[in-house]
């Protein structure tokens, strides 16, 4: 459970809702039925429009991963691949099939193990295990570029929903007491676009991405492991090899 | 039939409209001739300036492929070569030559099926079909790239109709009940601009350019598994090679 | 000759004109020798800071690729490099020599004619190609940006005319009479910026661009063709590899 | 210690505070709360939502760098690998042992030098220094790009105050001596969000990632010599080779 | 001499200078020690926190190649090589040695010499070199960038500059009299800023990175001519390898 994530989406209200309060602007002046068709419903138009339906699925799949990013025990993982290594040794590839039933097995790993006891050649190995790594990076990445995707389109659509305002109230010009309220109505919508941007979909699209390489860092270092055991080196070479990975 | 873009599309139009309505600038607001010719004849003659003829034309050809995408039934290919592998170990590369007579069978398939019955080497086949494949990719890319151009000359384009429009104002400036009209009718360029860019050309662009990976990335896999039948490797090991590519 | 250019650049045109007229600011409003000073000079003025000369030179002689790119008939290299293997097979490369006196052969193919006929090893012949395709397409691609630099510089300069604009009829904020006329002069010059930038100078480049990579990859593709008929490759086998690069 | 980046910081404030008050702006109406709230609590709490715990601490922990950046006596590094060789080829590798103990040694080129001694071949000793140098630079750059976050989200935060101090405003806009004062307090968020971005974070960012690199440059260096010594090179065409690292 | 970059300065000023007296601005309204000191002074204040004090003297090093870039002769350079070359098959590499004495031998050469008199091997000497080469167009496309820098704050610093006056004009706001003058005054940072920016600072950080780029072409093609003699290629064959890099 990322802690700092959820306190930062916290603090955002709380930052919103204190300025709002501060500046004198009223809470109240900031609903509008109006902004959240534009801002809102306009931003989910155009990302659906630009995403293939199962990007969409991974994309909200992946959601949690802003508070929940899935588990990474590097230390872990190298003391797994470490312990599969000296097993190999002394009982051979074979010895390490009792492994694939372990049912907490990380997904990634339990292929490259499933390779290895099939007994791949390390070359066909590596080829596979890279393929399968930057076909799942590229699908999550392009996930996670969903949110960026709202983060562009939100402050423009704020934008058109403060235009169509002031058009609008253009033509109270003449009477500065319904033009004030109608001005500040217009730039509702430019909140709303500009809040959400970069208090929501920006962060959260960068914080994905962020977990997603730090997920392809890990497979490197797994896809290292599963060559150092499928080539017979000894464990001690390969912890040092595996620790680089680990800061 | 990618139904979540058409959804998109039309979900955009009902936030302008709505939005426009819940902010009381009412749809008539929003024709403008000029705001026609400037903001949508503006980006056609822009585009046209920069696009070579043959880009435009596939441009036109692949833009349908936003709401119903070529076919990429990824496991469906897969269990293709792994058939012609088999075919092949028991008849010989010639006995795929029948394979070239299915009329569904995919284009850039086919020319590799051709190579493989031909007796092309593995290295001029893999090297043959990698720049088939970044040649078509390249094209497709461009072509995409044209809807982002639209995406980038709409909004300023939008702009000069606004500024062009509060020129002719400001020859009213003393006059508030001529004046906010046409500061209202002003904008309506800016409206056009930046809601055909980021509601319509934008999405459009990213949607073709996500459809245009994901081709490539299926013709990587063909690219593998032909390479595979063309060395006689067993269909159980490609089989294992192409499953990585699919997610 | 690229007609599509040519359209786009005169319906640019049509488009600022009848959009003026439409919103009513008049053509005669839009001639202003200010906004001309500090918009087109001030752009040529950056362009020959940041341009060294010879790259200057090069963009003037590759404007006029807009509306007329060099000829590209990729057909008909993939046709002259098979009949060329052809004749190197029967005659030797030496029976290639009288092909140099074509006065209509291309610049780049003809320094390839003349290493093969010179009798260079494939290597070198590669190497040597390479080098010379990447010096010529990093030269035409500086050439390019030197328009999309103008693209650049022409919007923001615009806004330095209209804030001047605006600095000047300030002084006459109490009288409205003459403060509008003020503004609307000040802001011509922004369309001066934004109107060359997104009409002329950034699809000029971008278009510009286009060509220069057409030509780089028909080059690649002349280069192969060397490379197969120094290594005495069958045509056949030397045609089926060239149409890759054809689409 | 880096005088010039602390004399930066110095300037900037001298620049803004003296800027104030030639503007005749005053200092007072600088000092908001609702715009503190806004611009920098709200830059806290993106950048939180953005950035995982390990890469947030490794930021708060590099920070100094940019007065103090870590110590790079490139020179001192070429004499002290080129003594090292010296020592090994008379003294066998294992003679490099006793300069482990050198407190000093730094931490990169201590893990080498452990390597080295345990007797690692050249090849295995390159693949886990740079997988080392990789991760560590990757690890770094990210922490730097921390303060790049801050540097994007707070000018549109900015805005988002002086939006909402608009909205708030326009409540009076028929009475000008409340009307002015409150446009005023408006635009303080926006001298917040893009001063601090451009004062601050975003130059900061920038030192940071410069010194990163220069880093990752003079580990380059290391990797080449430690290199160099495990395959018994001679010490004076070890240092020809470094001193290209030195400029 | 490069005079087209010192037409560009004078006719930047020309442009400004006539556009706002056309504009009828005044240069007197031009003048402005606030703008001054958040524009110019904050500029290198931002600057100052962002560069290492190396890259700065660096910076202030190249400043005079936009006027008076490095020469740059590459024909000779060629000739200079192939003489090398046909010195070298005649009297050996230590033949060369007299060349290095020649006080306006190119530094870079000169390095490529000595190595080349020492007998280093030709793989030796690339590598050298070309780590050399690398360093030295990090470093100055890093200084480079320090006008690039400057030219990214300045225009947000006006921004900060006519915000600031805008809130000290706020004040008067009841008082068209007085508030036209302080809204223009307001203005006169955001001329300082983006003028300084798309006039002098980038389009000298531009030309500053064409010029590197160009001198690194150059050594490009002097290691090439290096290797050539290294190997004791004929000197003809240097001559047509080194030529494909002169355009």
């Amino acid at each position: 459970m990322d802690l700092l994530s959820l306190a930062g989406l916290a603090l955002a209200v709380v930052a919103l809702v204190a300025g709002a309060l501060l500046k004198g602007a009223g809470l109240q002046a900031l609903l509008s039925s109006a902004a959240f068709m534009i801002v809102i419903v306009g931003t989910l138009a155009a990302i659906c429009v630009q995403t293939p339906w199962a990007v969409m699925r991974r994309a909200v799949k992946i959601l949690p991963w802003v508070v929940r990013p899935p588990a990474q025990d590097n230390a872990a993982v190298v003391a797994t691949l470490v312990e599969w290594s000296s097993a190999a040794r002394k009982q051979g590839l074979l010895g390490l099939e009792p492994k694939l039933e372990d049912p907490e097995l990380d997904d990634f790993l339990r292929k490259g193990l499933q390779l290895l006891v099939d007994g791949s050649e390390p070359d066909a190995l590596r080829s596979i295990m890279e393929v399968e790594l930057s076909v799942r990076e590229h699908a999550d990445t392009r996930a996670a570029k969903v949110f960026e995707g709202m983060g562009v389109y939100a402050p423009t659509l704020g934008i058109i929903g403060a235009v169509l305002g002031l058009i609008s109230t253009m033509q109270n010009l003449a009477d500065p007491a319904r033009l004030g309220p109608g001005i500040a109505a217009a730039f509702v919508a430019t909140v709303y676009g500009i809040g959400l941007a970069n208090l929501v979909f920006l962060p959260v699209a960068n914080k994905l991405k962020t977990v997603v390489q730090a997920q392809s860092q890990l497979r490197e270092m797994m896809i290292e492991g599963l060559i150092g055991i499928a080539q017979g080196d000894n464990p001690k070479g390969i912890e040092l090899k595996l620790q680089s990975y680990i800061h």
